[in-house]
This record gives structure tokens, C-alpha cells and sequence, in this order.
């Protein structure tokens, strides 16, 4: 088994601005952990972000064949980017879409995910936990 | 720890009725399973349902001081249901919101929830599984 | 063959209340004419009326197995409740849906009909005759 | 008593094409079993089918003091025509709506009827049935 | 006179939740405070509170020939309930709509009343005074 | 104490124009009641009318540091004058919206009020006694 | 100069049905009094009425070259016909809408027109005299 | 018999401003024009301007028992004042609406008369033999 | 194989009216051309044109079992027209939908075409070339 | 060159109330900077405010002829007034648009500016700067 | 002439996935056809493809000077790119717009393309023949 | 201090293409003009350009420490981009948004901007020299 996760737009400042908001988790510290998950349950992974709508596409393209999940915090992108969408639609591994905020609860544009639809489900709203919850749905996905 | 799992309208049929398209897992064998999960981890659980709109305001107002963390499948009162609202809102206790499908796949009307702004987060998508990484996420929360 | 009619919110005031705009016909007269044409068609039938969502989702779903048929007018609730419609997508039986009045010359808001979607058919605005028709084509649908 | 049977555009292929889906039955063979009702009843009645939006009004307005009751089918002009619903205001007869497939779970714009609000009342999703249903609330409009 | 004071869902929490923002009067206070008023000017009254939607109904109707005036602070329901609305619209005696907070300062979904239009007036915004001068324009009511 | 009434477009034709709809009481009936009801409770007032918008928001202006309660009803501006609603924002005394009619229960465009949202409440759909219960909910506010 | 009267679905019914509503004068008698002032005033005319949407747009083709101006009611078809507003845009002879009601009063579907943006102007709502001012429009387009 | 016109805001720019669009005809031109007109047809009338909604709202109201016919181009606040619609629901004297260019054929914002529904009829976009048009129908009224 | 090219409303007009704008290519030009492609590549055609729907759907029922494929320019209809589509769905052969003109560079109320979902294709804005390129897919549909 | 700045309603207030939002700047300190920034320029200015829309309108049209640049921050009446829109558009002057506050920020009825399509341009959101930016820009323009 | 192809996002895969849906024929199937049509009519072409929009901004840019016609399938970015229609709209080859799939019958949100009003036309839903009557088209608009 | 000026798509092509509306400046030519008044004024600054949306956040970041001001002119990402105002958000330099022209008099599309809510405010529509104001406001930015 091996899971693929994405990390979508200005997530690579996460824990390096404003900490008294978001706390002082970096991405690579969830990477750490997550990898120390993996290690634990056995499965390979890797770990990417991009600020570049059309390198996440690329990478769901390239997943095909290689991992059998992909967990995705698309971040901006959810909302606006339905060539996301049409990527993972594409590829014949299950997608879970994640968000470390409530987007419920944020601005109305946040409220409608693009890519929704197409994922096997979404985790939203746990802080880095929804990471975590993440990884074990795709263990899970894997097991059912 | 005790987590109060909630199950709103028509989910007492499930496993029951076409179980061609919902499998033959019943809300009876996921309450089974979560008793285990919630016996090895040492936390206290209780798990109800309920057709009317009315219990399931009173109930979340009973979980007041007993309950640390609440647990909802609102089934349809997702989409209709400001009375639930009010009442995740009111109470201490954080509250997790989860679905069995991917509402977002479904018709228009089930893509916006009225609970979801209220909520902690929200697991959707996962079938059975969101019951489980519910109780993951109940599990988190209370460690974060 | 065995007809369940249900009735929703408001309707036992029928024939009690403002008797120069709704006639003077009761819920208990339709229901007896109801009966005399069941028994002449040698059919069983049951009739209900609640103001409870909660009580009719309980109804609908316990028609399983009873009932082959339900004639259904669930007033209010028709534009209000998504747990009804989920209620009679459960069922196996088909499912009719009726309205004294016509709601398509009444208020925007009567226009929509949440259940209309997952029911066989509709018979709307010929006062207590739509509970006649709806009988008759109760008894259509078992023949055809 | 006298009832006028309208059908509107494409009516004319019902039964001729896609019979695995609209069945085999056509308009004529509709017409037939109603002619044969109407007899029984003792009741006159015309039945026609025109494509063309005009001569649907045309009819409409020479119903005024031939006929008792107007029972139509407008199919797609039921949500387009403003000129048929102002036919139906202006003439002394009651209509019936009638549609042969549940519009309300069909697309957007269905929903829409342009006719329904000055109508006596619809029957909506019954197959041919709804033609017999109509004939049956035709019947009842007049003894009432 | 008599006049039935009715409280929708949650209201029962009044005083018991977010002292810091509602403050520490209870529901029970306001009754006692409102009986005060009514010994005082003679009138008769009864207070009553449900979380249930089909509970309300039930109370609206039966009113009907028991209480003169009718004031309902309905909570949640206002803004999702037909069949409310429908109560009201059907009982003899004026209802007077009534909330605790300003509804159009707070959420979009919040700003339309559903029973509003079938009211006699609305009281909207001054904690609990908005039930004091309810009583009074019950007083008004019968006065004119 | 002191409060300001003030009164917006059309208010001065009251009693004089439609008495058959709007009764025989005018705008100076209303004012010598509201003087007599505030020498009985010891307040200072001041009560006037334009038709232009303007106007009106100079008067709230000058309110500042003169009145301690605002008591409107902005009539047909209402719904319309954002300019309205940034002087009652400004000025320190809380104001307090009313209405003779029911708005809700009126056009579509007189249900949405501009004012309301920076207003302490409203008073809707009582004829003139809106103006007495207004002078009431000034009085409180006082005393709370 | 050669005015051309155009007259839309079921104006001829004019005069006809619903007297105490429309009034007693027929479409005959508004053409013969136009014809008597276009005598006066040493003009041709012609009128016609069609219940059918092509054929108006047919005469309104062939009114090309024939006629200096087109006044016309499309009654119904205002508010549904493109084809209608595309021929009166192909013809060079300016075009005159007219409306026996006032539009704006009536139901909201009636409130838009699709043909006024490509007519020289709109006369609304002043019974038949809306033909005799769109015949006083006509000569004075002339003149100017 | 007396013909009140009334002119809204910017109108007095008339034929001062972009004469290449508008033309040079001023408004005093058009007022010299109706006054030759109505002295032609022994009729009384008043002539004025103002950019000022109150005053325009005062004027109509003034009309009151002194005009029989009130003409008015309320220009922009055509679309924005529900002041002006009240003042001329109020007065007993019948309304007509004019504009000199084709309102539904310039900006949306233009197409939506506030005032249309409560005003006798509108004549639009004639330049200015809207006015002399206006007072055609002025004169109708009062024949008719 | 064989092709039934129709075209709607006002296509009769093409090269007549303003050339300066559309060209001097009639319907005939095009028809013309059309013919020798056809006969070049072997096949049978027929070309109509009728400015009533009534007539266009009979055309396109009577398709059935004659042509191989249709080309429709069905010109304002495109927009206002749910029986052609109805009538094109109806029939086995497939249908090409053409367009003149770039339908999205104009009015808004232009870019919705109601028979796009249940045509084949659309070829739009290449001016008469649309319908040579109509010709050539309808070839290939052929071929594939 | 000659500058003309204007202010809406409310404007007035600026620096008197609640200071520690708006802080303490008054629009006579902004006035007094203005015509230092003038005098050092070499052009002349006037500076104006008004509570009244009418006035604002007459204030616009007289700066014709004796204005080259108009800088108005036109507060609430930006979102509501199409009278202020004429009149901007009918003089020849360019006018720029300022804002204090960044109305993109503020409520959603405060992002649409109904004069920004006849402006030359806008600045926004800059606190008392916006004005000397406008200052800026009128210089600018007139040597452009 | 020279011919440039675009293809955006996610075209890559074509024939490579769900061949049972979108049929084995490749990208590179289609560009080898188009360059054999190409050489045959002796024009010069280019062909690329790209999941970013940048670039695919830069190579429309680039196109200047260099290509005569572009032919874009722009895919997912159809629907949301405004970068692509400025791009489009600055250079001065036109532009041609296709699409494999029938975009109109399929989700909501892929009826608008942001492209098409400043394309020359658009060639939807005839799978890879779209690529070659594209080709086609841009001869002809050559030609013309 | 520091300014970063940032330029979004098609930006690059200023004054290279249609010169009779944009005019012959081009970005370098801005540019250059801007090195000189920062020069003056004593200011580092940055200048870049990139059709990318990825890049552009990428720049955003970047900017964190190492500039005090960002102006912006995010041309159509202006519209599209929440990733840009998700960057924007995360800096603590505050930003500046500029457009060349008046995007309020453009398409409808045009009209919201994504990130104006999150930048300090907004100067439109005074082609290039909304650049220079822009670096005045960065300076007055400091200053206060």
C-alpha cells in the first residue's frame, strides 16, 4: 500500500505565520508524523505541496499506477479548480479530500467544494488531526 | 470520557433495506463495533436514534455535563434543521458531524448543512467507516 | 391489497375551521367514504393523521411489509421535510402523493414539493376528490 | 356533459417510439379505452393532438360553451406557454392538468408548470392512468 | 381574556447557558414575572415550552376557543416551519411573533420569519422585554 | 429622559387619506397620546415627520448628546436608505424600529428593512399602538 | 403612410368573455375606431389577430416595405417570444408595443418583456386607449 | 379640470447637455408645448422640476384635491423610490408614468419600475412625445 | 444516408436585411452550396425553412426513419423552445445544432440553448461556413 | 484648473464619533490639508458635504462649466442613489470615486457601487489618505 | 497558414483511461491525423498540451506573429480561466474553441465557458472529429 | 523601505498590443518611471511580471521580511484567484490592489474582485497612473 498527500496553496507557511491562530505545527512536522504512521502500519508514502494548480494536477496524473489512495488538502484550489477535479476523476485511486479549518464556517465562497463530489469523502474541520483521520480512512479504504 | 453518538431520521432502517446498495452492515452491528473500540479505549459511549426532530434537540440539551463529546448523523435534519443547530450551539460538549454518503454527490439539497458552521468538523463520505474515524476524531479532540 | 393513508399538520382542524372557505367536511367523513369504497373493492386500508414529522417518518417506514400502497398528504411538510422523502424512498411500496388544494396557485413558498421526486405521482387541488383519486389510482397501480 | 381531451407537441409518437421505455400503448389506443369510459358514463367527448402551440389555443377557446371540462396533456408547452395558461383563464370550463411522467423528477425545468395556477387541478405521473384519473375527476367536478 | 404564551425549541436552556452573553434570567423568571403582570391586570394565561415541531401544533390548535390571544416566540422553528405557520393561520385568536434577539443582525438564514406574514405584529430584540411588551399588545389587542 | 420620534415619507397623510383602510387616528392623535403617556412617566420627547431623507438623517444626527432613545418609523425609507442606517449606527442613543403595518405580510420589497440590523428591535403590525408599545420598549431600555 | 395593427393570443377573445372585468368593447370595435381616425388623420392601416406565434412573425416579415410602422399587443407571447423580438428587429418600419393592462401589476412573469428593447417604446396599461395613443405614437414617429 | 406634470432628478439638464445625444429641445420647451396644448383643450396644469425625492414626494401629495391627473417622469428614482410609490398610492388622483428614452432597452438596473405597479399606465421611450402622449392619456382618463 | 437540414424563425430574411451587417448570402446560397456538396459525396438532403414551432417539430418527427441525420438552426426557438427539444430526442437519428452568429457574444438571455443537451454536437459563430461544417459532421457521424 | 470635492451623508460626523475606530481626524482637518496640498499646487478647490441626495445631485450639475474635476466620497448614497449616477454622467467633468474604509470589507450591500461605471476611476481604503490620493489623481489627470 | 493546437488539462490521459468511455484513440493519435490533413492542404501546424494555465497563457501569447489561427480545447480551464480569454482576446490570430465531449449535457457548471464570447466559434461534442472540423474551420476562415 | 510590485497575466503585452486603446506605454516603460520616483523618494522596490498563478503566490510568500508594502495588479486572477488571497492574507505586508481600468465598467465578471476584502484598498481605473498612485499610497502607508 502506498499513499499519496497533497497539499495545495500557502499550506507550506503552515506554523510559520500567524502561530497564535494556527499554531506552530509546520507541514513537516505532520510529514514526521506521518511517517512515523506509516512506518507503524506498514505502508510507503510520500508528501508534497504546491502553490502551482497545474503541478497538483501533474502529480494526481502520476499517482496512476504508483499509489492506491491519494489524500488531498487542495486548500485554495477546492473552490476554484475544477481541473482538479477532473484529475481525480481520472486516476483509479480513491481520493480523500481534507481541510484543516471548518470551511463551513469561514466565507461563503469556502462553503462549495469543486472537487467534492468526486472524492471518496472528506475529513474537514480537526486542525492537523484531519491529517491523521485522513490516513486512516485511507488504511481503511484499503482494508473494507 | 463519554461520547454521545447521535442517529437522526430513517437510520434505524439501515442494513434493512436495499442492501444491494447499503450492504447488510445495521446500525445495531456499527453500535457493536464502536462498544469494542470504546471498551479498549477506556471511554464511556452511549448510541440512539431517533425519527423525531424534537428528541433530538432534547437529547443533545441532556448531553449538558455528561457527555464530552456529541457524535451526529442528522440524516436528513442536516439540510433542514436550525433547531439543532441552536441546539449543538448551546451545549459545551464539541460536536462531530458525520454522514454515511458523500452528500456532496448527492442531490443539490444535501449539499449545504445547516449543522456544519456549529460543528467541530465533519467526516463524511466513508460509509460505516465515518463512524469509526468519528470516534478516532472524539478520541483526538479530547487529547488535543 | 392494503392501502395506508396518511395524513400530515393541520389537517384534523379540516371541516372544523373557517367551514366557508374548506366546506364542512371532516377528515372522519373522508375517511368513511374512504372505507366504503375500500370495502366495496375489497381492500384493507388504514388512515392517520399527525401534526409529528417525526411520528409519520415512524409510519412510513413501518408500512413496509403491511401495506402495498400509501396515499399520502403531508400539507405542511411537503416543503419542509427532506426526512419524509428519505422515509418513502426506503419503502417498497409506492408512494402517492395528494393535496386538497391546488399549491400551485398559493404562496411561492407551496410550490415546491420536497417528497414529489420519490413518489409514483401526484393529485392535487380537487378538494376531498383528490382522496377519491388517489384511491382509484392506488387501486390502478396494483393492477397495471 | 361534454369533456375535451387536449394533447400537446410529440404526444402523437407516444407508443411508436422507445417502447421500452414509454410502453407500447398509443394515443389512440388511449383515446379508445376513454371513449369507451365516456359511453359507459354517458358522457360526450373529443380528444386531439396538435404540435402546434396556436391551434392548442385555438381549441381551447372554441371549448368555451361546447364543453363542460377540459382535461390536457400540454407536455413541453406546459412550461413555456403563457398563451395557453391566458386560453385557460379566459374560457368558463374547468381544466385538468394532466402529465404521463412524473415531472418532478425529471429535469429543472419541468418543475415549472405555467398552466398549473389557473387549472382546477393536476394529475401528475401515472402513465396513461393519468388520462383515466382525469376522466374520473372530470366526472366528479361536474356531480359536485 | 386568556392568552397562551408559547416558547419553541431550546429556549428552555434560557439563563441555564452563555450567562456572559444571554444572561441569568430564566424562562421560569419570565413566566413568573409575566404572571405578575397578568394577576395584575386580570387576565388569565398559560406558559409552555417544547423542542417539538408536532408538540407546538398541537398547542396552537388547541387554543382555538380557550385563549384570546396567542404569543409565540418560536424559536428555530420561525424560520423552517409551514406547519407553524399553518396553526396560526387556522385558530381564531391573533398571534403575536416575538423573539429575544435582534434576528436581523445575526445570520442570513435567520433574517426570514415564515410565520411572520400570518401573525398580527412582531416584538423583535429586547431580551426579555420583548415578552413584557408581547403581554401588552396582547392587552392592545383586546383593548381595541 | 428624552426620546425622539420621528416619523419618514407619507406619514403626515395618516387619517387623512384611505380612512376606510387605515383608520380616522392621525399622526397628531398619535403624538398627543404619546405627550400624554410621557408627562405621566416623566420623560421629555420630541415628535416629527418629513418626507425627505435627508432631513431625517440630520435629525438622528442631532439626536447625539439631546435624546437618550430613538424611535422610528422610517416608512417607505425603510427599506431603501443605507444613509439611514450608517446615522443610527453614529449616534450613541439605541433606536428602536416600528412599523404600523406588517410588513411581512406586504410586497416583497418591504420585507427586507435596511435599519433593522442596527436598530436595538422592532415593533411591527400593531397600528398605532406600535407607537405606545414603542414608547414602552424606550422605557425599558432605561430601567434595564 | 401605412400602419400595421398586430394583435397577439387570445385578444379575441376581447369583449367577449369576463365583461365586468375587460369591459364590453370588442377587437372589432377598437379596429373600426381606429379606422375612423385613420381616415381622419389620411392613413392606411391594416389589423390583424393571431393566436399563433409564427404567423405574427410572418406578418411582421412582410410588413417590410408595406408598412412605416408596426403597433403591436403580443399579449401573451411578450413575455415568451425571441422570434418575435428577431423579426421586429430584421424590419426597418419602427415598432410600437402596447398592453391593454398595466404589465407591472400583474403576475411576475408578465413583468418582463422580451420585444421592448428592440420596440421604439411601450404604451401600458390604459385599456383600449392604449391602441388610440399607439396610433397617435405612430403619426407623431412620422412626423419627427 | 387640472394636469399636474412632474419632473424628476437631472431632468433639468434637458437639451443643455450632450445635444448631440439628447437633442436641444429643453424641458422648458416641452412645458411651452404642453401649456399651448392643455390651453387648446381648456385644461389647468403645473409644470415643475426637482432633484429632491422628498419634495417630488410632497408635490404629489399636495396634488391632493387641487390635480385631477398626475404625469410623471421620476427619472432615476424611478428604480430606487418606494417613497414616491407610497405618495402616489395615497392621492386619489389616477398616476401615468413616462420616460423619454427606452428604459428596457438601457442598463438592468433601469428595467425595474418602482412605481409602475401603482400608476394608471406607462408610455416609454417616445423623447419627448412621452410628454404630449402623457397628456393624450391624461385627457383619455378623464373622457373615459 | 440522407440529411435534413432545418432552419427556424427569421432565417428566411438572410441576405435580404441589412447586408452591411449579415451579407448578401441568402438561405438559397447556402442551400445551393449545400447541394453540390451533397451531391459530390453521394448523398441525399432536404432544406426547410419555417418561422412556426408547431412546424419544425412535425418536420423533425417526420425525420424519423427517413434521414440519417438533421442539421438545425434553430435560431430564436434555440433558446424558448423545450418541444423541439422534446421532438429531437424523440427521433433516432442524431442532430447537429448549428448557429450564424457567436450565440455567448450576445444578450445573455441567447447563451442558454434548450436543445444543446440532447443534440450530438454544436457548431456556432462561423457565419454560413456553420453549415458547410454541419455538413461535414454530419458525414463523419456517418463514418464512425 | 478648478477641483470640486463632495461628501455624502454622514460624512459630517467624521472624527466626533467613535474616534477610537475613525479615529480623530475631522473632515474639516481633511478639508484644511486639502487646501494646503492646493494652494501648493496652484489650483483652486471647494469642499462640501450634505445629508441630502437632492442637494448632492444640484451641487454636481452646477459644477459644470466652473469645475474640471469632481472628487466625491459619496458614502451611503454610493449603493442606492442612480440620481447621483445621472448626474455624474451628465456633466462633463471627470469624476473620481473615494472611500474611507474598504467598502470590499464591509457588508455585502456595500460592495456594488452604483456610480463607479460612470466615474473615472476609485480609491478605496485608505482612510483620510483616499482624499489626498484623489488629490493626486485629479492633478494627474488633468495633466495627462 | 499555420494552425496552432492548444489542449489543456488533463488531455494527456486521453485514450489512456476509462477507454471504455473515452475509446483508445491517444492525443498523439490526433495529432498525427491533423498533421496528415495538414500536410495535405500544405498549411503548417503546432500542437501542445499543458495542466497549467500560465503557460498556456504564455503560448496563446506567443502565438502572435507566428500562427494565423489558434484551435483551443481548453478543457476544465474553459470554465474558469479569465487569464485565458484576456490572453485570447490580445492576440490577433482568432481563435477556434472546441470540445470532445456535448459540455451542455453535462454538470451545471460546465455550460459557461469564460472563453467563448471572444472566440470566433465553437465546435462541442463530436469526440475527436471536434479536433478535425476545428481544422476545417480554420481553413475556411482563411479562405473567407 | 520597500515596495514589491507585482503584475498578473497578459500584463506583459501593455503597449505591444491594440496601442490605439491601451496606448504605447509599456510595463517597462511603467516600470522605469517608478525606479525613478522610488529613487527620489528613497525606496528599494521590486518589479516583476508572470502569467502564473502558482508563481504569483509563490512571490507573495516571498515577500514576508523582505518588503514593507505589495501593490498588486492581479489582472484577471483579480476574479478567480482565492489562492492569491489566501497569500495575501498570510503576509504581514499590507497590500495594495491597482487596475489599469475601470473594471467596474467592464464585463459583470469583472466587478468582484477576490481579493479586495484582504488588501488595505483599492485604486482603479486610472491607467498607468493608478501604478503611481499606488506608490504614493505605499508611501503614505508608512508615513501613518
Amino acid at each position: 500500500m502506498n499513499i499519496l498527500f497533497l497539499n495545495g496553496p500557502n499550506l507550506n507557511l503552515l506554523g510559520q505565520r500567524q502561530p497564535e491562530i494556527y499554531g506552530r505545527t509546520t507541514l513537516a512536522d505532520i510529514e514526521a508524523r506521518l511517517r512515523g504512521m506509516a512506518a507503524k502500519a506498514g505502508v510507503a508514502m510520500d508528501f508534497r505541496q504546491s502553490n502551482d494548480e497545474g503541478e497538483l494536477v501533474d502529480w494526481i496524473q502520476q499517482a496512476q499506477g504508483k499509489f492506491s489512495v491519494i489524500v488531498i488538502n487542495a486548500a485554495a484550489y477546492t473552490h476554484t479548480s475544477i481541473a482538479l477535479r477532473d484529475a481525480i476523476s481520472a486516476v483509479a485511486a480513491p481520493t480523500i479530500e481534507i481541510h484543516l479549518s471548518n470551511i463551513h464556517a469561514r466565507e461563503e465562497f469556502r462553503h462549495r467544494s469543486l472537487i467534492a463530489a468526486v472524492c471518496k469523502g472528506q475529513i474537514v474541520g480537526f486542525g492537523e488531526n484531519s491529517y491523521y483521520l485522513g490516513f486512516e480512512a485511507a488504511l481503511q479504504l484499503k482494508a473494507s
